[in-house]
């Protein structure tokens, strides 16, 4: 089975939104000379990267659109079995998407907007549910260093399913001093620092909702740590913006960064110049991917090429900076592991040695 | 009947939401102090504005997440009718519903982003119809002035309707001079200048969806201009970032602005303080207005209430400013009216004399 089939098998198509994503990013990138009415520039390359760069005369803005996907049918499922909301990890996962996204650039963010959609109002009449929701945002806004800024909350009857909501937000972010900016300069020797995610991101969750539900106690299938496939999947992301401020707090500004989202370890070469990113050992696999393999018999390939697989974000660094970054890593509570490095190469790859992967550029035709 | 009621029937609580928004702001305001460490502050009493605001040393930065709501159900419905697209207007339609909350703060935009949720990867299988959504996004973003641009495209499989997306963006505005800010410092005496719509707003849909469809021949219904009712809806909104940006390259800073969407003419008493908003003469109502309100049977008080009735946007001035007011409003092609003034009164309400309607400040519990 090759890379994709499966995720299409579980109905969504990436190739359809590619074409539609690769369309739109032309357009968009027509548009760009609007800013030099306000004295800003776009900065060269950035479109196709995970944050959007605006050139200010003594600072860059960073600007980040994203959303939760399908993540909080998960907590519904749960919320009808054990009769408890997860909406504050829901909440925390909304803004790790954002936040994650928008710091692989060197900036951090200063404001961050919500966007919940509702199926109805009647979503409005579970309390502790939007309570939570509501605390758990403020929360991470708090862990994120952000204030929590506009917020839209519209009751989509008959357009989004009456149960649930969509939980989706912006954020700005600022990168200044401007040498902080972290652009795309990686070069042969450069180490690939791997750092730990906290279980299932934002992406994969159609598929692995398939999965789950296919099995006899579904949500509540136990993992050999005890905890129930549900709750291992609702643990709050990690929120990577102390661990980027720190770094660049210390003089260093990694050559490149990736939060591990759609597509999973293909994101490894998000950047266009042909390289190998070589991968010589790996972190431990979090248990709740071992399982979804095991479900869905999925090949390593498959599981790399879709999730995180206990890899939330990877920075790319001078290798001579790659044991005070790991440092600086577990001084802010996270594992991180020195697993691979940068070669040239006549293509772009990413190689996972252990495992005998390889994924051509080809199976990311979106960056 | 009162105001809510027949928004209610149509499924959408009002109360509800209103009382999650309150709870939202009052959290979200409670992080602000985060943006000192960014050498920023937020605006005071920007909360619960259109847009929110931070304040740097040279400029403000104005921030908007807005949606469209379900207006493009409607042009789902229409392109089953008619064999075409609609989604160049409403691409137009969900940056109007954005840009003209952004630009009540003196802000102009000059970035937007994209968010396009679809219920399934199938939506990209009608070329023509996400063709014209790109397009139509672009050709928006050039007449706001603005670039687009990040975007997300997720594929929310059993969460939105497959047959159709959820669209909704963010924007990011600037304003400078800071002597451009649009601070609510209304006064007795300053004249309430009304700004002709294209037709509905992105609010109200549901409702009239509702309404529409219980007619025989429904979104075909002819309006005795000859328009049929669907194509009436499907006249892309304004964007009144030009009139705005006009109004303040001529000198003229208005007193507040008032984006005409959900609550109709009651968010003419967005400020805080115990106004009365006079309006002494009504503009022409839009033929699809009294079309809804016969087919709903609905009042007046409800009628105002709820839509923007052929009123997209108000500006207060002072008096001496009302007149080029207007003939700035003409020369960027917009029918504009002098329709009331501001007087000071022990509460606040909007009256609006030719109907003998009176909103009490209770009816519009969200600002």
């Amino acid at each position: 089975m090759s890379v994709g089939d499966a995720y299409s098998a579980s109905g969504v198509d990436y190739n359809a939104l590619d074409e539609f994503k690769r369309f739109a990013q032309s357009q968009a990138s027509s548009t760009a000379p609007a800013l030099h009415a306000f004295g800003m520039n776009e900065v060269g390359g950035c479109r196709g990267e995970s944050a959007y760069l605006i050139e200010l005369p003594d600072r860059y803005l960073a600007f980040v659109e994203e959303g939760l996907g399908t993540k909080n049918l998960v907590a519904d499922a749960m919320e009808a079995l054990m009769g408890k909301t997860y909406y504050d990890a829901i909440a925390q996962d909304t803004i790790a998407a954002i936040v994650n996204d928008l710091i692989t650039s060197g900036a951090q963010p200063f404001v961050i907007a919500m966007h919940c959609a509702a199926g109805s109002s009647e979503w409005m009449n579970n309390r502790a549910r939007w309570t939570a929701l509501v605390n758990g945002w403020k929360a991470a806004c708090d862990a994120a260093g952000a204030t929590w800024g506009p917020g839209e909350t519209p009751a989509l009857n008959g357009m989004v399913e009456a149960s649930t909501v969509v939980l989706s937000g912006s954020a700005i972010g600022q990168i200044a001093p401007k040498t902080n900016r972290i652009a795309g300069n990686v070069k042969e020797g450069d180490e690939i620092i791997l750092v730990e995610s906290s279980g299932i991101h934002a992406n994969g969750l159609t598929l692995a909702r398939t999965l789950i539900e296919r099995q006899p106690e579904g949500y509540l299938t136990r993992l050999p740590d005890g905890r129930s496939m549900g709750e291992a999947l609702l643990r709050p992301g990690h929120l990577y913006s102390t661990l980027l401020g720190t770094i660049l707090n210390n003089g260093i500004v990694p050559h490149y960064c990736v939060h591990i989202t759609g597509h999973g370890w293909r994101k490894l070469m998000r950047l266009d110049p042909p390289l190998t990113y070589h991968i010589d050992s790996l972190p431990p696999v979090l248990p709740e991917f071992v399982a979804l393999q095991k479900w869905g018999n999925l090949s390593d390939e498959e599981m790399y090429g879709t999730f995180n697989m206990g890899v939330g974000f990877a920075l790319y660094v001078a290798a001579e900076q790659a044991e005070e970054t790991i440092a600086i890593a577990k001084q802010v509570g996270f594992s991180a592991w020195r697993s691979g490095r940068i070669q040239t190469s006549p293509t772009k790859q990413v190689v996972i040695e252990p495992k005998n992967i390889v994924y051509t550029g080809a199976t990311l035709k979106v960056r």
